[in-house]
């Protein structure tokens, strides 16, 4: 599999560690909302050739949060978790589109990263970017209230879709979010008679992005 | 300085690499309550020699809130953050108890990282506790109730000082916790009225220790 122009590392691999990355990574087509990894699973280090996915945790009671997402040329290190005794948790990874994926088995990878400092140094920078994004997370969640981060998380969606016509359900916003749906509902229709939104089925529409924006900041 | 004994990987560096690490590190004491690191500095690399430091962040309003606690061997590594370019985010770093630490300069560190296989590995395996200890605070905050996670904190706290009877104020507690004192206030109070701690000025005392910890399961 060529894998030289997902991993930026690759040029500082021997011969032996690119052959046993390529050689042994899977190609693997995923459907929107198909689960990839579940829980304490260890499918493997995922890279993200094309499409999107989401990573999730789930509360006992069945509620979802979003961590983080991972784009085209995003590695996906907790799917691989097995590989680092010291991560103690668990996420579930979702396809947020139709995606494709190259998955390199946890015990190659975990090989490699232990003989080569270039692959662990970047394999460090990886696990900090994710640390990064469940920091904000986690100061957003503290210290913002759900308006804030509603109109945040709308106007995020519109960038990622290039368009402010957003394809969503309340409930699907709520798992983003770790909230009930009737949290969602309510605040969505607070922000329609703001004049910020419009509300229809499967559908909410930006039509005041400033209003919007201000509210986030 | 003796270095040997606080890092694991000892033994697998060079002695090169050893002799660097051992010739730049310098021993600081501080008092409990210091500041050691604020923000973005890059102070180097801390070890816990002896005491306790608590990692935090701020809210823009000045709230705090305990992300970790370094005890004895434990290394922090957010003190030098500026090793890793993809940490994006702010801790505070304060000495809890009077402590001893010893401090590696982040070039030094670093430099060493880049070729170091199993340093880098190691750096990893921090990173991922960490990791997973912010991930165990994400979920207490969102799936938790705060009557739980004072419960499951003053458990905590008794067992890390080894008596029922705390000496900390609401306002400390609060800190810890993310909340306001009155929230801390108003909990402890009927704590109290249902008979699980006795309150009195500086001090918590744990009367109801299964009662507590039923509350916080």
């Amino acid at each position: 599999m060529e894998l030289a122009a997902y991993l930026p590392v690759w040029g500082r691999l021997t011969r032996a560690q690119q052959e046993a990355l390529a050689g042994n990574a899977v190609r693997r087509s995923v459907k929107k909302g198909e689960i990839i990894r579940n829980g304490a699973d260890c499918t493997g280090l995922l890279l993200v050739l094309e499409g999107q996915l989401r990573a999730y945790i789930l509360s006992p009671e069945g509620r979802e949060m979003t961590i983080y997402r991972l784009f085209e040329r995003d590695v996906c290190l907790f799917s691989a978790s097995c590989m680092l005794r010291s991560i103690q948790f668990d996420v579930i990874v979702e396809a947020e589109k139709d995606s494709e994926l190259a998955v390199i088995p946890a015990d190659v990878y975990k090989r490699i990263l232990e003989e080569s400092a270039p692959l662990s140094n970047y394999t460090n920078e990886m696990m900090a970017s994710r640390f990064s994004d469940v920091m904000w997370l986690i100061e957003q969640i503290l210290w913002k209230s759900f308006d804030k981060r509603l109109a945040a998380f709308l106007l995020e969606e519109a960038a990622i879709e290039g368009t402010n016509t957003l394809q969503t359900t309340h409930e699907t916003l709520g798992k983003h979010l770790g909230n009930p749906r009737e949290v969602v509902t309510r605040m969505l229709r607070y922000f329609q008679s703001e004049g910020l939104v419009r509300l229809s089925r499967g559908r909410v529409e930006i039509v005041d992005e400033a209003g919007l924006r201000r509210l986030a900041e």
